[in-house]
């Protein structure tokens, strides 16, 4: 079986396994913004028809600006792409033929990018149940490396790794002449996150990617950004198509950066559901990832491979992402997006059912 | 003075020449169909919210179906981009270390793209009047070369070479082991245009490059296509990055797809402006170059370089493409996209206004 590489586009999944599609389904792979897109967005939808119609600002430079001031930085450390996906496409591009760690499990482009251009590529490979990756060999992993890829928080198990760790890393890889790489595409759902943004001015190896797409809810339109010392964006951005970030994805991005106060009903309403779901799981013994953020690991422990769990829920509509391709789970969990409460209610619903159906 | 690469986002140019942006201003310089987006986008621009919501189909699996139906060719033979920009860096991408000639003047991104990747590049340089390029040393430079890039119809001139012509080339090329990529991002513009897509059936070094963002007027949604032997595809693919054509370039894309009597209206309008626009520089005696299509080059034959025409239609709001960067004009010509009626007739009185101000 050919399983799909990614969540969301669940049709793919069914494909792969063979089954019937169900009309009624709740979409519990991809990790979106339950909320969806901010109120600005949608009310001011008709106004973007008019910016179909000329070529985007190839520099991006609206929404530059105003990102330079929201992080402190300068424009030339930033650099706008077509998503998450493409920055880390122009990463693997600059990083051809090198050695690069990956801190696994991890999101599975990352591995994809530097295999296609002949990267020599090495696992750092966590452990359940903490997903801990200090002091336990990371460091004598930076010996010969060029760069490491850290997602944090950490996609698919949702753990995050708190400033001090990420900035002994750094250091670490600063010694080693090594490239730190940390995607924090789902910061902005951490309440307690602190921005390691002001590193960059002095750590040249310091590269964060951000993701746009998540937090707003606009998957559909590619909307991501790096921070990096300038010689790494001109490096990055001589490689980039022109004309690469569309013209609604740069507009709508420009008024997501006003959207603090959604931002934080979004992290109040994740945490609360989150706090619903692990109750609801631990009442019934079933293990979860410690997530911090909008997704999670869950396994039943009576069985090693959660195939069958899989299926189960998929023809009911319900609809998890699978991990037979993040390294070190290999399908014995299955990762849930935290949505909306009634289609919690109804996940719940299944895993009773389904757990029902064991006993 | 640093030119910008390409036309349209006209402060730019203005930022360049030092001048003050003018409020009122018709901009020449993006070769987009005047007469806008069709009205299926327009009427459905409301429904398309909901698909910023999801990820994109990372296959564009309908769109892409739709295409191999309409050109009679396979979805293995379709790959699409995220606007013609990213096929071609794709391609340049492929080339990477190899040797290319480009038949110039052509658009910038070619040799952009083929240089960023070190290949090494080689120009078959057309001339004025004809800009013809059979029979006159193309053939000869196909010795050692990895590819030839022709864009057809040609921008910047709008000379379009026929199907007999291309053929020919093609099958020296062959001959050569030479991949021909023929950049047809304004083929729809043509009434007389013969496809060429079948041949890619028999030759597997024929790539074909095309855009919808020029006839639907959709340039800040970005997208495009390539039509090639499926190796090609599977091989540019490669280094695609995943989602990398947003949700609602995809959906406008399958609507424009239906938009054939749009094409021949905007086929219709464009040759009747041209003509209008032909006779109006002939009784002037402005040279224009033999374009068959939505732009043109202008010259004013009192003078070799034009920038101080250039000046002063810019100071009123008229705005052309510069043509300094385009190999064998050099600043010689200047190119404008045919526009509404109102629109044209307002660089009709500028341009008189000029020769009357050099009298």
């Amino acid at each position: 079986m050919k399983w799909p590489s990614h969540g969301s586009n669940p049709h793919y999944l069914f494909e792969a396994m063979n089954l019937p599609f169900p009309s009624e389904r709740v979409d519990f792979s991809a990790n979106i913004n339950p909320l969806g897109p901010p109120p600005i967005v949608k009310e001011n939808w008709g106004s973007l028809f008019k910016v179909i119609t000329e070529y985007p600002d190839p520099g991006g430079t609206v929404l530059k600006k105003k990102m330079a001031e929201q992080e402190g930085l300068q424009e030339s450390q930033i650099l706008l792409g077509n998503g998450g996906a493409e920055i880390i496409s122009l990463l693997g591009r600059m990083l051809s033929g090198k050695k690069v760690v990956i801190v696994q499990p991890a999101f599975s482009e990352y591995e994809e990018a530097c295999r296609v251009n002949g990267c020599q590529v090495e696992y750092h490979q966590l452990q359940p149940d903490s997903w801990d990756w200090i002091g336990d060999g990371l460091c004598e992993k930076l010996a010969g490396a060029d760069a490491v890829f850290l997602c944090n928080p950490n996609n698919p198990t949702g753990v995050y790794y708190p400033k001090t760790m990420v900035l002994q890393l750094l250091e670490e890889c600063r010694k080693h002449k090594c490239l730190l790489i940390v995607d924090e595409a789902f910061y902005d759902f951490l309440a307690e996150y602190e921005s390691i943004a002001q590193y960059i001015n002095e750590y040249p190896n310091l590269i964060i990617i951000r993701s746009m797409t998540k937090m707003f809810a606009i998957p559909g339109l590619r909307l991501g950004y790096l921070l990096a010392d300038p010689s790494v964006i001109k490096s990055l951005g001589s490689f980039q198509p022109h004309w690469s970030i569309n013209a609604i994805a740069l507009k709508a991005g420009e008024w997501c950066l006003d959207c603090e106060t959604y931002i934080s009903e979004t992290i109040t309403f994740i945490e609360m559901e989150r706090q619903r779901l692990f109750q609801f799981y631990k009442e019934r013994n079933l293990q979860v990832s410690p997530s911090r953020i909008n997704f999670y690991l869950l396994k039943d422990p009576s069985m090693e491979d959660q195939l069958p769990f899989l299926k189960y829920l998929v023809t009911r509509g319900m609809i998890p992402r699978h991990t037979v391709n993040f390294p070190g789970l290999e399908g014995r969990w299955l990762r849930f997006a935290i949505k909306g409460r009634s289609d919690n209610d109804k996940l719940m619903g299944a895993v009773d059912e389904w757990l029902n159906s064991r006993l």
